[in-house]
């Protein structure tokens, strides 16, 4: 593992943001129930013991209390300041309290998104107040903030009304403002407990990754539930998620945007660019962070999280093993665990001997259910205790039958009695049984009302892995870019350690009498005016020897000049025509707001039209590297599949480490870049680059 | 709509089966909370009005009731007996209520599945004294029924222990038995109430097609909620289904065994053959069944089902509209309903107007969200009459926020009071709102407590399509089946429609001066002998003329004499070989317990790699095959993807009708055939078939 730096200590503006002593409300409303009337109303309603200074010019007296002309005129400079006004008004109000040496403020507004326009000109506004002051900003689009345990609900949400809200270990952290009031109902229901609950809107200053991490050495938080509408700031992400995987502090998210329908209203809502989901999903992979599919896995998981080490690199799917007192239950269980990625090997002989001793006949498949054993508390207890010290299986999920609703004392309660062995153990429990999802829950066991959700939140959990120390990488200034022309391209690509075919570049005018390069050869047109030659007939391939190298020259000069109109055409390359037994497409682009990522697919029609590709932030190192090869379905086929030939999938992973590399490659940062075709030789003979293409800053 | 047999009367069965007025219990234990005691404890506790007579010949009285020694001692014949005992006692028994004159009697006991041993043998002598009698037999291995209307709650399932059972329109067949009890307290917690719960166990004899059947034309069953394990006796499903759609009841169904792991539990779990899940899937689909994929679907989609009509063959995706008054919630729906694959094309722009008049700025996605117009009653009704009355929609989601927690009169009512206005609506509540959910459900709006569950009732509900009525398929007798070689296989494609490359058969040891078909050829042994004859060297390809000819005759001969030592090798199949656009395989094969099946996948190994292929239930009509030909993901690279050229797709859809009818084929039935390849040539100029294999019986 690599050093990290020592615990960042909180910084000042954490305190004010979650642990304020004053607070002013800007724009609060005396109308009870009111959106803006709710903050005062919540404090109240959970008994805050701060100082709370409503301030509305248009009041004397707001909810019964004193109201204020301005944050201005108040006898005190409070921490944290809610600005409940319309977006000009906000904007003019952070420029009051960046004055007055207020800490933390907190905007509602909407408005501050788009381009350009309004949205543009108030974000701008508020970064020129923010850069001339120590004040730190939450939003806008901001619902507020709370910390349960200080009985501090500082938001507009309506879900804060809950008569009591409950203090626990978990730390929120949510895009969207509704999401927190979902998450608070739903924690309530299933007796699960927050530390903070933060809505970051649309993160123009404060950002999600760097809230959290000013969280992460207060000992009362124990996990996350992050709800993301999009990836911003990622460095800031990549900064908490290493610090808390160092302290062990497990990372659960729920990402919207999975389709192309979801992921066009993430951009509707808080206006920061959407991101193709699968370099999200790459990205949080990257994090070591546990990316769950279901929105119940996101509370229901962090008791499974808590106190799991994420595995190291390379390791194997999660072996889990099922045992149940409901033979329908558990083979849902199954089959949901076995749908989300999970291995279920089944007992090993010696297990299923130490069963069949307590009584239990394992029956050789996946699933052991105790159905005729019989549901008591010694059957599976004496079960749950043989499976957890088994060393075939890494975590057991327990799955009790209907006894569950009015017995719990039969097969729920040898749950919680089997908890903290050392291996992970969860539950699903199959009847409608609140009192027992609560009795497992408040004994620390992660249990599950669906069985979508048990298998999403144990493989999400399980395929974390520690998030990786990435190198600086070169990050794009600004300067206007370039398309280097195919020799530029393998210059670049010979730099970096990625072969390509042997190649020779002549003009067209002064031809030799014979082929520069072993034969046959590709002829091409070599322009960065033309950067899809086959388009417009600048490819002739076959090429024999010299007469047939003259005539090909002739009909690329004729079709280039005719189909792109004042594009130079006389400078060819000629380059030799490599058959191997497949094709693989290495691409690299730098992503805003997330850094350089690296894809690898299989060349042709048929794995663009199935997506099979595979996506990581770049560089990428071997191990992650063979992963990329292992996760793209199409190179099976080169993998010895119905005994085909073996291609050089060792030889891929390596050019995909060194294309990765781009990243750190010296002078003008690479915009992105594309292998396609990268030919793929029989085992032992490499990989070979045929074609390329280059988008790089211009020298400054 | 094709003409169906008028409505089935209700079989005399049926009424003992659920709505008895005497029942025995033979094995009733004393031990209050047995396994064995719960039946009686069961009908006290719910106060059903019927006589019951515990039947044990070792007690004098069972539960302070006096106890029978056996069924024949009662003064009555009962009309419906539950049977505990252990396997070998229980097929005693049920000889005894066979000779007695019992209608119905129920089994529980495990201990007999398997294709041999006991199992087969107490299987064969249930069979044996079925057949001579009237008693109809529910299980082995059934949990028994539940009538809650009736107060009728005869079954070993400890969750009929819940104190009040709900009466409904639900009608429950499972074969799990388990699972009628997580149906019952699940249903209890959402308000859904059944009419009917059976576990039908292993199914020797009462099929659950059969039993649902039979409750079809009862006017207290709106709907049913089916839990499977395997497909067992398709076509009494398919009556079932039939006679359901034409009564406009809808059936939803949950199956297990979408992953290997989960189908290998199937097996072990009631002892039917598991089909191959894709098998599952296009029965269900054929059949009009709404087949869910989460368990919480299959009883909150009730709601949504009732009163939908079945869509036609042929219609479009769903297209939903969803409205919220939270942000993040409603664009976890979209994301979630996107991913099951419905359309959310957003409103019209005469809608937008509508709705911008009504005071909400419908913002241009996929989402109407509320939040901005505030959450109000008039608000959020407003909005949904306009959405509910607009033509681009089917269907309508509403997504209440964290208003629904407490103050259900805001966003939940108005739900509640748009709903019936003949456009489909269903709530996703976002936050937790129990009372919410229960107001919707009473109400008769389906209300999910996920985004996953709304999103998956709702797809699989709209794509119902009217269960085919499939004719009468020569079903195998048993008769001893035979390969056909090429080119009998030949001649039977011949026969149906399906058109082959031109071939002749030649004698090796006579060949013709020249190619006897337009070259250039293959040839290839001919021999039911050598099926897999590339593997063995009886094919050589790009043959030019005679004297390649008995070149590659005399290769093939040594080769596959050599490698299939005794196989005849002498006749040769020539055929002239054809170049097309791309392949496809077309497969037929009959499935015990479900009858034919047609598979339609591309050709090429990346094909078989992504499991890209479509199958269905045969024969199949023009609209089902060309639906086939659209879901398989490769052949869009033959409908003008990327400017590629046109593939002649019509040509494929009519090859898959054709090859669909081996079902209907006069004289032995067919028991699997293939081809592959069948070449896919330019759009016009059709397809046709290079290799192909039929298996089929003997001649009796």
């Amino acid at each position: 593992m690599s050093a990290v730096p020592a615990g960042p200590a909180a910084p000042s503006w954490y305190d004010a943001l979650l642990h304020p002593d004053t607070v002013a409300i800007l724009g609060a409303s005396g109308t009870p129930g009111k959106t803006t009337a709710r903050p005062l109303e919540h404090l109240r309603l959970h008994g805050w013991r701060g100082e709370v200074f409503p301030v509305n010019p248009a009041r004397d007296s707001v909810l019964g209390e004193q109201a204020w002309p301005s944050v201005r005129a108040l006898p005190v400079v409070p921490d944290h300041v809610l600005i409940l006004t319309g977006a000009d008004q906000a904007v003019e109000a952070v420029r009051e309290c960046a004055g007055l040496g207020v800490k933390v403020a907190t905007v509602l507004a909407d408005g501050f998104v788009g381009g350009s326009g309004d949205g543009a000109r108030r974000r701008a506004e508020l970064r020129r107040i923010l850069d001339g002051s120590d004040l730190r900003l939450l939003g806008p689009s901001s619902l507020g903030v709370a910390a349960p345990g200080r009985r501090f609900a500082f938001t507009a949400n309506a879900a804060f009304a809950e008569p009591d809200l409950d203090d626990g270990g978990v730390f929120v952290a949510s895009q969207s403002g509704s999401a927190i009031g979902a998450l608070l109902s739903r924690g309530k229901e299933m007796g699960i407990g927050f530390h903070g609950m933060v809505s970051t809107g649309n993160e123009v200053d404060l950002t999600l990754g760097e809230i959290c991490l000013a969280s992460v050495d207060d000992p009362r938080v124990r996990s996350y539930a992050l709800f993301l509408e999009n990836l911003t700031a990622a460095e800031d992400l990549r900064a908490f998620a290493r610090a808390a995987a160092e302290r062990g502090k497990p990372v659960l998210a729920y990402k919207l945007g999975r389709t192309e329908a979801g992921a066009g209203l993430a951009v509707g809502h808080t206006g920061a660019l959407a991101g193709d989901d699968a370099v999200a999903d790459a990205l949080l992979k990257d994090l070591g962070i546990a990316r769950v599919r279901t929105f119940e896995a996101l509370l229901e998981g962090q008791n499974l999280a808590v106190g799991l080490p994420i595995r190291p690199a390379g390791a194997a799917r999660a072996r889990v093993c099922v045992v149940s007192t409901t033979g329908g239950g558990g083979a849902m269980a199954v089959d949901c665990l076995a749908a989300a990625g999970a291995e279920l090997p089944g007992p090993s002989a010696e297990t299923a001997e130490r069963l069949a001793r307590a009584g239990v006949d394992a029956g050789g498949g996946a699933l052991i259910d105790l159905t005729l054993a019989g549901t008591r508390y010694e059957v599976m207890k004496g079960a749950l205790d043989i499976v957890l010290s088994a060393l075939e299986f890494d975590a057991v999920v327990a799955v009790p039958g209907s006894s569950a609703r009015f017995h719990p004392e039969l097969a729920v309660k040898p749950i919680v009695d089997s908890g903290g062995s050392g291996t992970p153990l969860a539950a699903f429990v199959v009847p409608a049984a609140p009192e027992a999802l609560r009795l497992l829950r408040a004994n620390g066991i992660a249990a599950f009302r669906t069985a979508e959700s048990c298998a999403d939140a144990l493989t999400a959990v399980f395929d974390r892995r520690p998030p990786t120390d990435r190198a600086h990488y070169a990050a794009p200034t600004g300067t206007p870019s370039t398309v280097l022309d195919e020799a530029e391209s393998y210059r670049v690509l010979d730099g970096i350690g990625v072969r390509t075919a042997q190649y020779a570049v002549l003009d067209a005018r002064d031809l030799p009498g014979d082929l520069p390069v072993p034969g046959p050869a590709a002829v091409k047109v070599l322009s960065s005016e033309v950067p899809h030659k086959s388009d417009v007939g600048g490819v002739v391939l076959g090429v024999a020897d010299g007469a047939e190298l003259r005539g090909a020259a002739e009909r690329i000069r004729r079709s280039v000049r005719q189909r792109v109109p004042g594009a130079a055409a006389d400078r060819l390359l000629v380059q030799t025509m490599v058959r191997g037994l497949g094709e693989a497409l290495v691409g690299y682009r730098y992503e805003p707001d997330v850094g350089p990522v690296v894809v690898l697919a299989a060349g042709g029609v048929l794995a663009e039209l199935y997506q099979d590709r595979s996506v990581r932030p770049a560089p990428v190192d071997l191990a992650a590297a063979r992963e990329m090869v292992g996760e793209v379905v199409a190179f099976r086929a080169l993998g010895g599949y119905r005994g085909a030939p073996l291609g050089d999938l060792d030889a891929l992973a390596d050019a995909v480490v060194a294309f990765s590399r781009l990243a750190e490659l010296e002078g003008p940062p690479v915009l992105e870049a594309e292998v396609n075709p990268l030919i793929v030789l029989p085992q032992g003979e490499g990989v070979v680059a045929v074609d390329a293409l280059v988008r790089r800053e211009r020298e400054g």
